[in-house]
């Protein structure tokens, strides 16, 4: 079905397709703030651990984590390290907690807040055009075919980001 | 349980309940890229109705759509329009794409871009630090705790964001 196809063919359902689990990008954002270890997941996060180890092996099996032995000691003994490409998930994080932050946050404001190491004040973090560096709006946005764009993307008109 | 609660005072996690599920942000895409009825997402997103429906009331539900009449001669005729809590949505989806484009991309390229309208130029957005204006890289931010911060999070000392 060509709108199958059409949907598809995105970098959005391509990274959902990883990503595009509640408890995956929990797991990200425990392991990306330093948390390795299977049990202190299990435990900071209260999940199951069957689902836990899913979304582990998920993460693995698509070169976000790799699973590293930390002991000898006991069988159990492995940690998580985010590869580059896990890393990378880190600005989605980033603009979630921003949603979070203006639409979902907890009475008393934002429990946590980025802070730029370099500048060591709150980052906010906020979209920028790389081209010109101005500060990026869903109204100054807009979508277009890429250079992998199929023949229904390459005939549409540039699309508003946020009609 | 303490860490389940440090868990869930958190905006990622917030933000998480709400859109923490592939076909939610694959809808949010494709309203705010101005395809608003049920039978033209349905067809472009090639998702079972059921599912689409409670996407779409979730969505309403949480106030990121609005659903209005669009017709009266026929029972339904609705469309979806997204709020400025749905217009927010889209930093999430550039970041998703982003990441989609350098570490899930289909072969040829990314199939779609991002095009600043005020500049002309593909934007290929990028997150800055809006206190100093510098770009943010994940290396150069940290996590720290906000003016919300349980107490956990107010012991804890500012943790690297990309560990």
């Amino acid at each position: 079905m060509p709108f199958r196809a059409y949907d598809q063919h995105c970098s959005i359902a391509a990274a959902l397709e990883v990503l595009g689990e509640r408890w995956t990008l929990l797991v990200m954002r425990e392991v990306l703030l330093g948390r390795r270890r299977f049990a202190d997941l299990k435990r900071r996060l209260g999940v199951a651990p069957n689902i836990l180890s899913d979304r582990l092996q998920t993460l693995v099996d698509h070169g976000l984590l790799i699973r590293e032995r930390y002991a000898d000691n006991h069988p159990d003994a492995f940690e998580y390290r985010p590869t580059r490409k896990g890393v990378d998930v880190q600005p989605v994080l980033l603009t979630l907690m921003a949603w979070g932050d203006a639409h979902a946050t907890p009475p008393g404001g934002p429990p946590r807040v980025a802070v730029h190491r370099t500048c060591g004040h709150e980052a906010h973090p906020q979209l920028h055009c790389t081209h010109c560096g101005d500060a990026l709006s869903p109204r100054d946005t807009q979508i277009g075919p890429g250079p992998g764009a199929n023949a229904q993307q390459r005939a549409e008109p540039l699309l508003p980001a946020s009609a």
